[in-house]
């Protein structure tokens, strides 16, 4: 058992998860960044102790943050979606509880996730990675996160992959995920739209990453050309991943793998394109299993993957 | 003490190390291997008995392969210096000895020299770059080596950068050794002159990466422009690394390490330009401390990397 947060933008999910990754009982409470980091303290020292009122017993605490962790992992020294920069919330959620709290980087909680209950189970080496708005990672080596020296390991939507015609909000040009998150979808969509292709997507409705993929499914000569785009530079990323790491299983998740094997199969056939020994040293590529709750799932699984 | 093989291509070198990385006595062979696997397995075999006459109680041998191996680390899948594929080193060695034997990767074992009495001593992750007629890696994370499920990890010289004017021998066009050995700073300026470009470096003579880095430190432009090429590359490789396992620090061994800081200040400044977090995570770069040793101090301190 363990206590699991998902320390989201918008909510802040909390949830009891026994052992077999099941969520015996989740907490929402709205996430009032606006409010100060010491008021959002606050929020989530109350919905723990709720949660402990139902599993008083509890010392394992994990929260799962959208951000850079210090390497140690007990500062958030970076969370544009909380407006949190360098705040010690490790020692000051420790100094207010008699458990232990440890952090995770989100898609790597969603990744333990996927690694203690789902669809990476029994790998020793995984990686995890979530195509949403933008591109995350989560590694697991030897049966270890790897969190990184400087806390910023698997932050793969940032590895630099060509010019593109937009720059990222990190301030490169040329991220992955600029070409492969559902932002870039959209861009791309509409960027060639104004340069007069035809599409049965319009520039008029709001665009976004599942309206381009049902057209794409539905035949949209322009939707299917931003999916494969999205494929490709995937597929590159993942035989650049496997040039340095060699995991066993890459799994998919995030809003865009609602696309299921319509996306998978692409995903494959433009990771084995790449790949260096197609012959002998081919990952296994498959779709998460867990969705909004694996955060939550991961985030109170942290401690015996750390 | 340990007793670490560096099977090369033209040499089998030997060496008894003791606990402070020393070589207190060093035996070489030339490899025969057109002689087949039998009989580069006696020589072998004849190598290590030889060392052992001196140090018969040691327990620990290694044996560093230029080619890949499986993923427990038992079998060479490749090594095309000496023309196997898929022999069983390790177990037809174990047959004929009573001391336990581990294989690695050579850019590994360069690695495991420099984290156990090198440039990256006292660091618990850190990347080996090898520079030399390819591109080698050998990266150790939480004070374990990265071998890869599949034994490819760390085929950094094979990480897809984008398109270049001639191939790698593994099959693939863009690949990262294609852009930042000395075979690709001898083809670029090949390549280069044959389009009529001026140089003090000329097509008669034997190049080789030495040349090419005095030529470039005596301020030839050409050179320049190859050297200066050739650390874009790395430096975004290595920024690229950065993304997925966060190393705390970079060493650059092989023949062009040779180059020492007139190199090293191009690649560090390369990397600081693409990095996604330059203000608070910068890896160190540093050149590293062994060479022609590297191979048999790595491999006789294996066992405790694994």
């Amino acid at each position: 058992m363990g206590i699991g947060i998902d320390l989201g933008g918008t909510t802040i999910k909390g949830g009891i998860v026994n052992n077999q990754g099941k969520i015996l009982l989740e907490r929402l409470i709205k996430t009032q960044s606006h409010r100060g980091y010491s008021e959002l303290l606050n929020d989530l020292l109350t919905l723990i102790k709720e949660l402990l009122l139902y599993a008083p017993d509890e010392q394992l605490i994990g929260i799962g943050i959208p951000g850079i962790l210090s390497g140690d992992g007990a500062i958030v020294v970076s969370c544009p979606n909380l407006r949190w920069k360098n705040v010690t919330l490790k020692k000051d959620l420790e100094a207010r509880l008699t458990q232990e709290v440890n952090l995770v980087n989100d898609a790597t909680a969603a990744g333990i996730a996927e690694a203690a209950f789902g669809s990476t189970l029994g790998k020793t080496s995984s990686m995890m990675i979530t195509l949403g708005t933008g591109v995350g990672g989560g590694l697991i080596l030897n049966g270890r996160i790897i969190s990184g020296s400087h806390g910023v390991a698997t932050e793969v939507g940032h590895m630099l992959m060509e010019k593109n015609f937009y720059s990222c909000g990190c301030g490169k040009n040329g991220c992955l995920e600029t070409f492969a998150s559902a932002t870039a979808l959209i861009r791309y969509c509409k960027m060639r739209m104004e340069l007069g292709v035809e599409s049965s997507l319009t520039t008029e409705e709001m665009l976004d990453g599942k309206i381009i993929i049902d057209a794409a499914k539905a035949g949209d000569p322009l939707a299917l050309e931003a999916v494969n785009r999205l494929a490709k530079y995937l597929g590159w990323a993942i035989a650049n991943i496997s040039d340095i790491v060699d995991p066993e299983i890459y799994t998919i998740g995030g809003g865009l793998s609602y696309a299921g094997n319509f996306l998978l199969e692409k995903i494959r056939m433009e990771t084995l394109k790449r790949l260096t020994y197609p012959q002998n040293a081919v990952p296994e590529i498959v779709l998460a299993m867990f969705r909004n709750e694996a955060g939550m799932i991961g985030a109170a699984n942290l401690k015996r993957f750390i």
